[in-house]
Formats: C-alpha cells, sequence, structure tokens
C-alpha cells in the first residue's frame, strides 16, 4: 500500500486549511495513492498514531471548496519541535516505525519555520539511514510571511487583506467626525514587518488621511514619532498609524516593555501586559492631548475567514497539489514553493525548495523597502504586496453564521 | 421649492449609510422634493450652513447599492445636544432661519438616542410656534439596539453578525491545540448587552465548545465567573467567554474599573487603562494558570463593512425610503420604525412612531432572556438575533481593497 499522512503544525492561519484541501485533491484523485491520512494536533498526532481516515470521509471532495475557507487548522496543531537526533534518535526511530506499520509512504508537513525544522530533521534522517520508502516534504504556511525559499508565504495574503480591509474601515470611522483624532493599530509581528506593512494597501484609496507606518525592522524612536504625529496633524486634523507589536527601539528594548517598568499592577496584584499601541496611545494622549485609539488586530488577522485573498487561497491550494507532485517524485526533504516571475503581470510558478537553509531562519522586510524616515514603505513594498491580495473569497455561511468543514 | 435636508449624527454603524442610501433612492425619485442636500458632521454642520447638494452629484443613484454598504457615517457625524429650547431658544430660531432660506421643508436626522432627542425637541419648537412648513423626522441607527419604539435597531444586526462570525473564527483558534485554553471576548455595550447576547449565535454551530456569555444586565461576580470557567475545564478542555464592556459586580463597580486600584501606571507615569476582558484575563491566569487570551473587539463591530447582514442592510435602506414618505405626510416628530409581525416566519411592517417618550430612554435585555445563572441567554433571545443576521453582503473591493462612496 503506498499510503499518504499530511499534518497541521504552528500558529493558524487562514489558508493552512486551502493547503490541505490541495493535498487532499490532489492526493484523493491520484491512483497511485491509497489511503490519505491526517494526523490529530501535527507531529504530536503522528507519534501518538492518533490518525483520521480522510479517504473514507464521505463527501470530503466535495466539501474541499469549503476546507480551503475554513479558517485555523482542521487537523489541529501543535508547537513542538523533535529531539536532534545527534542525541536522541528515539522519536525518529519510532516514526519511522509508525510510517512503515500504516504503510506510510509520503508524509507531507504544513507549517512555518519550526515545521519545516521538523521537516528537515525527519527528511535527513531517513536519508542517512537509507529509508528509500519515506518522502518526507514540507507545505509552507504563515502569516508572518518570514520564510526563505518562496517568494510569499500562503496565508499571508488573506491576512494583509484583512489588515488592508481593517484600515480602511478603520480610516471611515478616523474621519467622521472634524476633530483631530489618530488610531493606532498593532499588527502581529515580533521579528517581521510583513504585516503591518499591508496597512499601506488601503493608503490613498479613499482619502488623503495621513498613514503613517512603523515596522519592527526599522528602530523605533518615541520623540521621532511625536513629531510624526504632530507634523501630520498641523497640515490636516487625522492620522493613521499602524505599528509592529514588535517594535523596539535603538537599544533593541521593546515598546511593549516601556509599559511595564512600573510593574504595572491590577486590583489583583498581577502584572497588566501593555501592548506597544496602547504603550504609544497613552504617549500620544499626554503629549499631543488629541483623541486616540489604539487596536491590537490580534489573533482576527489570522482567522478571518469571512474575508480572505482569492489569489492567496488559490495559491495555498496549488502549494497543496504541488506538495503531493513532490511526494510522487520521491523528493525527499524538500518543501512546496512558489516563485513570482519577472513580468509586467504577476504570475507565480510552483517548483520545490531545497528545505535545508530554509528552516529557522527568518526573512526580514528588504531595509530599502522603508522610506529613510523609517515611518511608511515605498512603491516598490506595494508592487511587492497587491497582487497578493487581489480577489475576495469567504467562508460559506449557513443561517447567518460561519459553518466550517471539521475534521476532528 | 420643497427641499430636503439629511444628516448623520452618533457613533458609526456599518448600516447607517444605507439609511441614508433609502432616503437618497425615494426623495430623489421623488417629483415633489426638488434638491436634496446633506450636512456634513450632523447637526453642527446643519447650524454652519455646511451643506453639500447631493442632487447635484453625478452618479449617485447608481452608486446607491455601494453606499449602502459603506461603513460610518458618509456625511460626517457629531455628538451634539442642542440647548433646551426653555432656556434658550437662539439655536432654534437660528435652524428655523436657516431651513427657510434654503427652503428645506423636510429634515430627517440619522441617529441614536442622544439624536432623536434633538428630533424631538426641534419638532417641539416648530410645532409650538406653529411652523407649518417645516417636518423633522427621525430615523433610527445604533449598534447598541437600546433603543425603545422600534423591535431593533439599524446596525445592530450588522454588528451582531459581525460578532457571530468572529466568535465562530476564534473558535476554530480555540479548538486548533489539544491544551486547555480560554478566549474571552469584550464587546461594546456600556448599557445594554444585545451585542454581547449576540455571541450565542455561532454557539453549539461547529463544534461543542461552551459559551459563557455576561450580559451588563447581570450583576458581574468574579468567584462565580471563575467556579463558571473551571467548571467548564473539568469537563472539557476549552472556553468561549463573551463579556460585555460594562458588566459590573453587585456593588454597581465596574469590572474594568478593578484595573485601576493601583493606579497602574506605564513607563511615562501615565494611568493604564484596562478593559474588563483584560481584568478577566489576568484573574483566569492567577487563579487558574491556564492558557487565557482577552480580545477587545473594539471599533471593528460597527464599521466592518466587509461582512454585513443583508436583512439589517435591506431593513436599514427601507427605514430611509419610510422616513421621507413621514416627511410627505408631513408626520412632525416621527421616527421612522420597524415591526415585527407575531408569525412564524420573521417579517416586519415599516411605520411611525411617537419620538415623544423615545429619547434619553435606553432599552435593556429583558432579564428573562438571561439565564438564571447570569451566564449565558435563552433560546428566546436566541429566536428574536437569529432573523436579524441572515444573508450576507460585502463592501465594495477594488484592487483587493475596499472601495467606498466618500460623499464630503
Amino acid at each position: 500500500m503506498n499510503n499518504l499522512l499530511v499534518a497541521q503544525s504552528g500558529g493558524p492561519t487562514s489558508a493552512i486549511n486551502a493547503t490541505l484541501a490541495g493535498i487532499l485533491d490532489r492526493a484523493m484523485n491520484e491512483g497511485s495513492i491509497d489511503t490519505v491520512y491526517g494526523a490529530r494536533y501535527g507531529i504530536q498526532g503522528v507519534l501518538r498514531e492518533s490518525f483520521v481516515n480522510l479517504s473514507a470521509r464521505a463527501g470530503l471532495l466535495e466539501e474541499l471548496p469549503e476546507l480551503a475557507t475554513t479558517p485555523a487548522a482542521a487537523l489541529g496543531s501543535c508547537r513542538y519541535k523533535l529531539q536532534d537526533p545527534a542525541k536522541d534518535e528515539s522519536e525518529y526511530e519510532k516514526l519511522v516505525d509508525i510510517f512503515h506499520r500504516h504503510e506510510i509512504r509520503y508524509f507531507i508537513y504544513i507549517g512555518g519555520n519550526d515545521s519545516m525544522d521538523t521537516v528537515w530533521r525527519l527528511s535527513q534522517y531517513v536519508r542517512e539511514k537509507g529509508i528509500t520508502d519515506i518522502t518526507v516534504v514540507g507545505a509552507p504556511k504563515t502569516i508572518d510571511n518570514d520564510l526563505f525559499g518562496i517568494d510569499h508565504c500562503p496565508g499571508f495574503g488573506s491576512a494583509a487583506k484583512y489588515i488592508a480591509t481593517t484600515m480602511a474601515e478603520l480610516e471611515r470611522e478616523l474621519v467622521v467626525y472634524d476633530t483631530p483624532y489618530v488610531i493606532i493599530t498593532e499588527m502581529m509581528g515580533r521579528n517581521a514587518g510583513w504585516l503591518t506593512a499591508a496597512a499601506a494597501l488601503s493608503q490613498g484609496v479613499n482619502s488623503q488621511v495621513p498613514y503613517l507606518i512603523y515596522l519592527e525592522e526599522h528602530p523605533f524612536d518615541l520623540s521621532d514619532f511625536l513629531s510624526d504625529i504632530r507634523g501630520e496633524l498641523s497640515a490636516g486634523i487625522n492620522v493613521m498609524v499602524a505599528i509592529s507589536e514588535g517594535i523596539r527601539d535603538r537599544s533593541g528594548r521593546m515598546i511593549c516593555d516601556y509599559g511595564d517598568r512600573d510593574k504595572a499592577k491590577d486590583a489583583f496584584g498581577h502584572t497588566i501586559a501593555t501592548g506597544a499601541g496602547h504603550v504609544l496611545e497613552n504617549a500620544v494622549r499626554q503629549n499631543l492631548g488629541c483623541k486616540v485609539r489604539s487596536i491590537e488586530l490580534n489573533l482576527l488577522q489570522r482567522c478571518a475567514g469571512h474575508i480572505l485573498s482569492k489569489t492567496d487561497i488559490d495559491e495555498s491550494m496549488e502549494l497543496g497539489r504541488n506538495a503531493v507532485k513532490l511526494c510522487l517524485e520521491g523528493q525527499n526533504g524538500m518543501m512546496s514553493s512558489l516563485r513570482r516571475l519577472p513580468l509586467d503581470e504577476y504570475r507565480v510558478v510552483y517548483e520545490a525548495q531545497d528545505i535545508a537553509g530554509i528552516a529557522d531562519r527568518e526573512k526580514k522586510v528588504p531595509a530599502q523597502w522603508i522610506t529613510s524616515e523609517g515611518n511608511n514603505v515605498t512603491p516598490e513594498m506595494l508592487n511587492y504586496l497587491r497582487p497578493l491580495v487581489q480577489g475576495e473569497v469567504h467562508s460559506r455561511f449557513e443561517r447567518g453564521v460561519p459553518k466550517y468543514v471539521v475534521l476532528i
């Protein structure tokens, strides 16, 4: 028997199930693959042999469009790194034993940096042990867009679209009164500012309200920030601000930690964690005295299935299909990837990318895509981003609320 | 000349422009109305004679479907209450003078409680002065759903749909790991819990994750809350919690103020405002030690044009058309309203409601629609809510981002 096992890992995204849907579409229509299994809760579920027989699920092929627009990981996820095999091989031995007993010839792991590390270690292990009947392939996902070896990450486009949409909507709120008003939005991204940059997609589309955008990659200076806001308010009455949660000052201190210096405590004596947005909201209120509100976009930016980028969902599915193709070709240790062609019109091709050199690295926003003042992004950044948010798809609604495909 | 003036007031909603679109649809197609003006920034714009000639705007009638799905107030808004005419009539004299000079025979004010107070005072004034060529009519809006004289408020259905959708999406996040996890969402509503109740619409739809829902109308007890969570966690591993921002303890103290007792300060010496959700997140973490995250739904719940209730948008438009009808009938001092018919199938009729007795009051959630434990809502509440979120409409997107109708 030639069985295929798929699992999902890391933080949820709005498109990780689209990749799963693409894998199922290709694998369940592929005569040479017998049974497709899903592992519950990532590699931990594999180690526990907690499998769901997806081939046996009635009607699943017809449900794939709905699965593709179901947010978060339909098979469940985990945050688990395999042991270093140089120190302890037992987990690897166990995995190989499980694969052999279930006649799993192909294993696809969908995830981000840490998950690609798992793929890399496991693929190296089977190669070094001369095990030729197991092929381990990675399928990328991360809203953070910080993976190497791929032009942009599946899941990022939908998160970017959610962010651009939210900015456009908050801009409507901002201009509704004719009094000075600053809205500060805080985006995910401890280590890379790609998501925050997506705020720029709505800039200038509906009004001439200025946007100030501060990415994690550029040192953040509080007095420069206040002077940026002051400058915009003196020219107009409103400002939209977008910041990465992970902005740091020149010394490397995180701005969100500015809020903790006095160990702010609530009535129960618990420390109050303060986000960077909240810290800056306080600073604007105190120093400029105008109406200001900070909004943490929070988990919604990675699970807002009700507003997805069609480009992202289509590409995520295709990356899943491509991952199955890599399995069938025996491309052990490769990640399903896409490359943007250097054409006027946006086009991508799907390919294989060696995971050695991808795992455990983070792709930052290039410095030349941030303006020299560090408070916005350049047209090159917008050219990179814009194709990724084209087209709209939405989760399925039933009786007025979202109705998802639930696999476990 | 018979001119009509329309203005918008109070906090933005996702449907206030649908009511404006309904007004324009009826008034611009009505032979007996000459020019339709919009006032910029509510009654303040009227007092400043800051008008936009909407009849002269090319192509506006064709743009009405897009206007109807543009969030926030396209004419701008204000928070301004007219003087008590018993103390000072000058503003009223000025308004009548402005209406007469611009041959404005009909004035429609779209807004919530405070705006209906303005309609009521102004309509009383013209009545008492024997001014018969000015008719003042109100058109309701508020996401809070706390207006008297109407079954439910335009704007509420879309906010409720956004909340139910968000809960469903966050529930996908909640179940993604097989470790105990509590998500606490905080909804708007200082004085009424209608929005928070809408969280219940997603309960049981996609999984059996328990929901705990605490409305502003029921006294909140922290130890009961912790024991509710503990009970649910002992039966399963995850809990979704929804709270009103305005929950209070039995003594009337707001839960969000629990966070301020020690006057928590950030590094700049500024007090850190803590929402009720944040306070409860800290309490759960400290007392139960499990993973917990609080999310303030914030402004998005009233401006998320990308996911609107079709029922709400259709009704909001019809309430606008009905407001024009009331003007033409000379129904001074009335509010355009709707009544739900006591049928098995949901149906509403549009009518006039005397504003005396509506303004400056707040409609609370009935006690019998909250469970006796105070931690959920009853099936009657769900029966009330469900029809209001039926059907989906979305803002128009252009090149991947929302493109709105901007009138001022």
